[in-house]
């Protein structure tokens, strides 16, 4: 069953949230594939509309992107402390937009830090927005960076999300292949391992 | 006209947004009158469930309270900084859901920071929590004060909401008093004033 899922490929939705600029980038992959674009774009809303007109524009454009491209998860960027609150309070109600937009759908959504992503990417968590940008251009053959970085920050999220899953379903694929009665056990012990990582993420 | 929309009570949802335990009140009433508590209650999410799921149920509460009490404005606690991060979070994220539940019906959103709530309902904007409950008990003449207190400050924020449009209109009333040409300009500049003064709140 793991095997199956590894190899079809799965397409999810990025978002790195914010209210002024939410980065979305579509990436498609599997596990040992080349990844593909999409599609990617910035969701722009003004400081001088008010709170629910710019998270309303969010809604409206983040469910054209679910219409439009059919992903089957959407991974958001997990916001920690930052230095300034109002920020924070921004990317935290664009990131609850694009969660229950998906949620509603019955995607599985995801949450990722900053250095996850970095980490899944570039290989270092503490890589800069350059590295990152030019690992995603890479990665994913582009003739030219996206512009601006919220964008590239979208696709990164996606990636990491494909690969962390990826590699979530080799570990599973190498329990299921060293044997049927060692298999169920170890293969129980991994899954609670996973649900346990990933409360600790959502929380 | 100012007079025309004091004379009809209007009818307020106010929300304590939090991801734990997220307070909805409704009153009806208008400046001068009495007010009536409509409905109060609790949403309540559990932090076992990830972030998707907690979202999609105050998502698919707020929506119920919004068919079943039919408001004309919702009110919505603004969050400043507070020190644990965390809280300011779930409390940005569930406030956002809120604000586009209301946004996606054309209602109008307004965010009262918890200092004006508590100045509107009290006369002090440092009173604690027992003198915003007493007042409200008092002012929707209750029998029991709400339980939680995330129930009792939903019902502060939506008063404080009826209260404080309802200055408006009755200064507003004033203005158009003083004569037609008078009127004009004074009104104009108070319909600025009242904009910035939005503007400011919901940044």
């Amino acid at each position: 069953m793991a095997l199956t899922y590894a190899a079809h490929p799965i397409r999810v939705l990025g978002v790195d949230p914010g209210l002024t600029r939410c980065g979305v980038g579509v990436v498609e992959g599997a596990p040992g594939r080349a990844l593909t674009m999409v599609k990617v774009g910035v969701i722009k809303t003004s400081a001088a509309d008010d709170i629910a007109t710019r998270l309303l524009t969010i809604e409206t454009d983040i469910e054209a992107w679910l219409d439009a491209c059919r992903p089957d998860a959407v991974a958001v960027e997990r916001v920690f402390s930052q230095l300034n609150v109002r920020t924070v309070m921004g990317t935290a109600q664009a990131g609850a937009v694009a969660i229950v937009c998906a949620a509603r759908r019955g995607l599985p959504v995801a949450l990722h830090t900053p250095s996850e992503v970095k980490a899944a990417v570039t290989g270092n968590g503490r890589a800069d927005k350059q590295q990152v940008t030019a690992m995603v251009v890479r990665l994913l053959r582009l003739a030219d960076p996206p512009r601006p970085a919220d964008a590239a920050d979208a696709l990164a999220l996606a990636i990491c999300h494909l690969w962390r899953g990826g590699t979530h379903s080799r570990l599973e694929a190498a329990v299921a292949q060293a044997g049927a009665a060692r298999a169920g056990a170890a293969q129980a012990g991994l899954a609670d391992a996973g649900r346990g990582f990933d409360r600790r993420r959502q929380q």
